[in-house]
């Protein structure tokens, strides 16, 4: 799923999202309730409306945004508050309230609101977080079933699986959301800066729990390796600001490895970003050209950039689906991960 | 002819110029020569080549942005002398090289060094000046006589007009220009802070004396006010920043007047940013979004903004040009000129 946090995804059009074929975006609670707040997106008749968005629609619950970018009041049974990181105004989340938002934005998959706790953090701080979060996954689908959809189509609500890097507590989690029957489940509170294989190995022991009829989301990850790793474990959605934020900085993924595209060599190279790839930019752009568009500071390079990069993004996952259904996922990953291991974006 | 600078329309793909009727647009000659250079350019097999644009190009002299960007050394008999705004390195721009450039660049449209004095000069200055820029044409037009193209299409070159706001001076160039017999003529050294009235008597006097088969290109004009009044006045091609720049500014020009896309009223008007208009943002979008995506920084904000800029202007050259042949030209300036009025984009 392309990031669109403020309901758009960073320099792209939706026209442009949908010939690449991403049928769902993401948007965040956090941010869309303090801007442009919930009364806009109501009066526009839900978020779908209002940013024009005619794909479906993912929102988180806020919860990570209220860890990680807000001023933190406190957190309490009933949830949290935090302060605006616009305008410093108090605010307050709970779990209920932040269904209630969704239901207003008319979201297609609805998240619970979590507790992501950082890492490191001790096993008895994780415990208790985590059965917080649990309590709030059961009043969550408690407020699901007390309101009603405000538009024609179904809504879903996904449990989100915490537990920080413990195995207990990871199990712990799968098994208790497990047991309140969401519509799907995510994997929270990974890629926080653990080393991967201990992300892998979060990942395994909770996809191994939670029921395999229902989809599994990592949520925030990742690069393209993480995300092949994720998928042999059994994860099959993800979300992650990498695509578009690397191609804000110039770094593009290719079939050739990862490139950055303001290195003097691509000055004159008068090839494609990926030859390998259909997308409009490398359909028409050479990478000489792209080179003197990020080097002159034009908004075009974060276009073409990023036009790419969700492209790659979203043929990496295309091309996963058709692996696994042709039985071919292990040496299909192997191959891309040769790919891969080129990385000269750091150069 | 929309702006592209320095091989980019800012904002905007070059398909979607294409699919707004965009048949030209502009490159700067002293942007292009800076960076990536020349030599770039021409490894890629011209500017087309090089930037990826199927339809024509025209570049200016960069003799505008020396007078106007640079750190000016000197003019003398020979050229300009100038430091690099980028890098401070000293560069020399003679109407030879002017013409070898824009030869490499393989534009379809070549403009010859001009001298543009500032606004106000006096009398004698703005006579030797345009005496300069005389003598600097014929030796362009020897050039572009003693040089070939590089590329399969046609290359022509145009002369421009100058002498400030003095009509003995500006008949004066011309006529001299007349007899050089350029592809075509351009005004030059105008909008560039004296009056209205007196841009307008300057275009007047001028569009009097050149031939009428050839064209004529008003440079750097403007508000859709000075086009209109322009073409009244027998001027054909223009180009601006206008539409592009106000766009990133929040600031459309619509059949309802100038609006500023960051204003209050906008927050929950769910109509287009222009009912009358078909672009691709007008008919998928509302002011409310738009609104909101330039209070919220995001760079979709300038990517609409900016296309519908460009289609409203286009749209506006095409209808002048269709009302001049059906001969309904003044009541239909008339007409323009009342919804241009309405300008709510300073509040």
């Amino acid at each position: 799923m392309p990031v669109g946090t403020q309901g758009s995804v960073k320099a792209i059009e939706h026209r442009e999202l949908l010939a690449e074929d991403a049928r769902i975006i993401l948007g965040n609670t956090y941010h869309l309730y303090l801007r442009p707040g919930t009364e806009i997106i109501q009066k526009a008749g839900g978020l779908h409306r209002f940013i024009g968005w005619n794909g479906h629609l993912l929102t988180d619950s806020g919860g990570y945004q209220v860890f990680s970018l807000s001023d933190l009041r406190g957190i309490s049974e009933e949830g949290v508050q935090f302060r605006s990181h616009l305008d410093g105004s108090l605010h307050q989340f709970t779990p209920e309230r932040v269904i209630d938002f969704q239901r207003t934005y008319g979201s297609d998959i609805m998240m619970v609101l979590d507790e992501c706790p950082p890492y490191p953090c001790d096993e008895e701080y994780a415990a208790k977080s985590n059965a917080l979060t649990v309590r709030w996954a059961r009043r969550s689908k408690e407020q699901e079933a007390k309101t009603e959809r405000l538009y024609e189509h179904e809504q879903a609500l996904f449990g989100i699986v915490q537990g920080s890097v413990y195995p207990a507590i990871r199990e712990e989690s799968a098994r208790m959301l497990s047991a309140l029957e969401f519509a799907g489940y995510a994997i929270g509170g990974l890629s926080v800066g653990e080393p991967a294989d201990l992300m892998y190995r979060m990942i395994e022991l909770t996809t191994e729990i939670l029921p395999t009829e229902k989809p599994r989301y990592l949520m925030g990850v990742g690069t393209p390796e993480n995300i092949l790793e994720a998928v042999e474990r059994g994860v099959d959605m993800f979300d992650c600001v990498l695509p578009t934020r690397n191609a804000r900085n110039a770094v593009i993924f290719t079939s050739q490895g990862r490139l950055n595209m303001r290195n003097a060599k691509h000055a004159t190279d008068f090839s494609p970003m990926d030859p390998a790839c259909h997308c409009y930019a490398c359909r028409s752009f050479t990478r000489a050209y792209v080179r003197h568009l990020f080097k002159a500071g034009e908004i075009l390079a974060l276009q073409l950039a990023t036009m790419h990069n969700i492209s790659y993004y979203l043929t990496l996952m295309r091309s996963a689906r058709e692996a696994i259904l042709s039985g071919t996922f292990p040496a299909w990953k192997q191959s891309v991960l040769g790919t891969i291991a080129v990385d000269e974006s750091a150069e």
